[in-house]
């Protein structure tokens, strides 16, 4: 192990090289403008596979986005099998005037390497490519059986995923799933993350008159559908945070005090941590702690919105129609089919008959708690603890990877969130980034994992 | 007189010939890139009243666009003086998906005349001018003193008129101003605007966190700047129509029984209107009737609003910005400047500190309301009656012109609304358009006019 190591270490300059040309594709998932894009980034994906000596490198078309997947089975009899999930599609760069370097032209600076997908999760995906490789070119195996899926579709919803992972149960089947899209607390403190949170999100239309109306002449006759859309979203969610759809709430599963003391003694510089929103204040639901608030409570946030006249200075218009997008963000164990069935049933309740609301919902996913004492995960510990020479913290965080709920408790596997990036990294934001000591630790980190998970069994 | 009117009959295909020419020039006054255009329409002005016989002609720069100026003063010793008003610059066309022909060529269907500017307000201008030409290109004369006074700031808050009036008493002095930029009843049916609402308009910028977030890793502990607005917003105006700023109403004067009785007569076709509107239904104020919603009650309205992502599909972010537009009409005795305090200090009221709120005013106008009883109205209805052979009705418009205010109230100048546009004209919408037979009566009506006020003394 320690040669493989050593290989990773001697080539840190091929494996940067390589990531950029990975980054340099703009696989935007949402915006089918490129699909040609994400087909070129699950290409240049398998190719790589291929290069690091992975076998059935396969590009699956699915009605969306392809998958990718790769493996290498000859660990021999008892070994476990792996399976490890990454995503190669990216979130949308705009607004793009906000970024210092273009999203799609990697740059490096101060130890970080900038670009959309630096983080999330092209960076994270390539490290244990990267592992997997330097095992297969020094010592010619691994110490586990190895699969890979790779999706298109993260930033999206996962759809064909699903799908996939229904239909080809046996290709996918192993002991175990791996998954590197998170963070951990900070330069040199690495952490898994125990608990994700789902995800729904409705898109909402309203319409009023037909056409774009002459304020003066005919306002206070027919209701303005971003007025009537600005009462529809101060409804959802009270002014402290507190969402305000009906049953939203049911099922949420309360936070054991044993939990509660565990977050509590979660190392969160508040102070830091505003200082990297640039928000005026830290806000939200005051029964609960910054740390719950963000990883451990529900939330319901407008992601974008727009309607009648946004260009340059005033036009005197009662707009034709109004849109807005709404995410919300789920704990255990509320079901987002059900939420978003809440949600609409509200909104029809309270939308006025004067304009006319269509919704539209993107799929969601459940939220996570996996159980932190499983034997990958104690690998996974171990693996950290010694690579970054610190004890490893366990969080819940509040962003979602739907697919690791399908893996706990669909296909139970037991999973492990080994995430590499820093709180710092912007993912979706403008100047993405991912630190680069923390893609050549993980690298280290993924070939440690492997070993000791095939003396963890 | 009869000559004048045969004249303008003869050479109807020529004026609108021209009339395309200046609807060909897209001079939005409040969109910088386009001041060459408005530069290029007070100039065609000019050239087209030197043509008409008009003397002084004269483009006055200002500090925003220009002024055009012209008379003709030789009606003899105890004529009166009127002063002729319009403007030159149009709203902005978007959405330019709507037009069913480009807003800046013009095109004839159905004797309308399709172009932004049609009705509102350089069709309504350019029958003055063709009406004095017939004067001076029949019988050499008018039978009144005329001064021309075209801005190019109307849509925009007027701000250079009012100092240029305020500089140039004695160049503006008259006996009664004259303004056609309203409508009539409907085709055939004339009508004499009594009432104008004011205006005002407040641009709000809201920020929070410093980037787009991640709505996931952040969202539940920074406050969102859309949520934030929308609750702003409907706190503005409740569910019916009602404004929420305190003391927005205080100066509001009470409509008395006498004019309730009049606007209750008006005849207003519900149906017809709500048709036109394209709207689900008729809304507003329960207590109040359509007719007094749309023209004697003041309103606010968001025109614009707009904030994160707003591509297709989704993106999961917690916005940095949100932006809203905001007009309010206004209704004696409101004040446009107090209004706007008022607005102002209420929203600071109401903004949570965990967002940081700013806020640009445009520049107002206060209503109007008008002597139904005077000289020039009493020849303006008999002008209309004579070309229509219907009889004038009185109507209160729900829209704004700052600057009949200004006339009436500080310049004591009895004024007429001598409007030749349509109900459903669609100004300020994509479609605009003008109705050709009203193009050609108002040059008749114009010609009457004239004539009957050097009589009416």
């Amino acid at each position: 192990m320690l040669k493989t190591i050593q290989f990773a270490e001697q080539n840190r300059q091929t494996y940067l090289t390589e990531l950029s040309e990975f980054l340099r594709i703009p696989s935007i998932s949402t915006q089918s403008d490129r699909d040609d894009d994400t087909a070129r980034a699950a290409a240049w994906l398998a190719k790589a596979m291929r290069n690091a000596g992975l076998e059935h490198v396969t590009v699956y078309e699915t009605e969306g986005h392809p998958l990718v997947y790769a493996d290498w089975l000859h660990a021999g009899p008892g070994a476990p099998t792996v399976l490890i999930y990454g995503h190669y599609d990216v979130q949308p760069p705009d607004p793009l005037e906000l970024w210092e370097s273009p999203p799609f032209e990697p740059v490096i600076r101060d130890d970080y390497i900038y670009a959309r997908g630096a983080a999330d999760d092209k960076g994270q995906v390539y490290i244990h490519v990267k592992s997997v490789e330097a095992y297969l070119k020094t010592i010619g195996r691994l110490p586990v059986n190895v699969k890979f899926i790779v999706e298109g579709e993260e930033e999206i919803g996962s759809r064909n995923l699903y799908r996939f992972i229904s239909a080809n149960g046996s290709l996918l089947a192993a002991d175990s799933a791996l998954v590197s899209d998170s963070s951990i607390l900070g330069k040199g403190k690495p952490a898994l993350v125990y608990g994700l949170r789902g995800n729904c999100y409705v898109l909402i239309d309203i319409t009023g008159p037909g056409r774009d109306l002459h304020s003066g002449s005919y306002g206070g006759g027919v209701n303005n559908p971003l007025n009537a859309l600005a009462h529809i979203i101060a409804k959802l969610k009270d002014e402290e945070g507190h969402v305000l759809i009906p049953g939203f709430y049911d099922r949420v599963r309360p936070l054991s005090d044993e939990e509660r003391e565990l977050l509590a003694d979660f190392p969160l510089d508040e102070a830091a941590w505003l200082r990297e929103t640039g928000a005026p204040m830290v806000w939200g639901e005051p029964k609960y702690s910054l740390v719950e608030r963000i990883s451990a409570r529900p939330t319901l946030d407008v992601t974008g919105m727009y309607g009648g006249y946004q260009g340059e200075g005033t036009k005197t218009v009662l707009p034709s129609y109004a849109h807005a997008k709404i995410s919300m963000r789920l704990v255990p164990d509320q079901d987002p089919r059900e939420i978003t069935e809440l949600f609409e049933q509200y909104v029809r309740s309270i939308a006025p008959p004067s304009v006319t609301v269509k919704m539209e919902r993107s799929r969601g996913g459940k939220a996570s708690l996996i159980d932190r004492d499983t034997a990958p995960m104690r690998a996974a510990a171990a693996a950290y603890e010694a690579t970054f020479n610190h004890p490893v913290a366990f969080m819940r965080e509040g962003g979602s990877i739907p697919v690791v709920n399908h893996f706990e408790s669909d296909l139970k596997l037991p999973t492990v969130l080994m995430g590499f990036g820093l709180p710092g990294d912007r993912i979706h934001s403008p100047n993405e980034r991912f630190y680069l000591p923390n893609f050549y630790a993980g690298i280290e980190t993924s070939i440690r994992f492997l070993d000791l998970l095939s003396q963890a069994k």
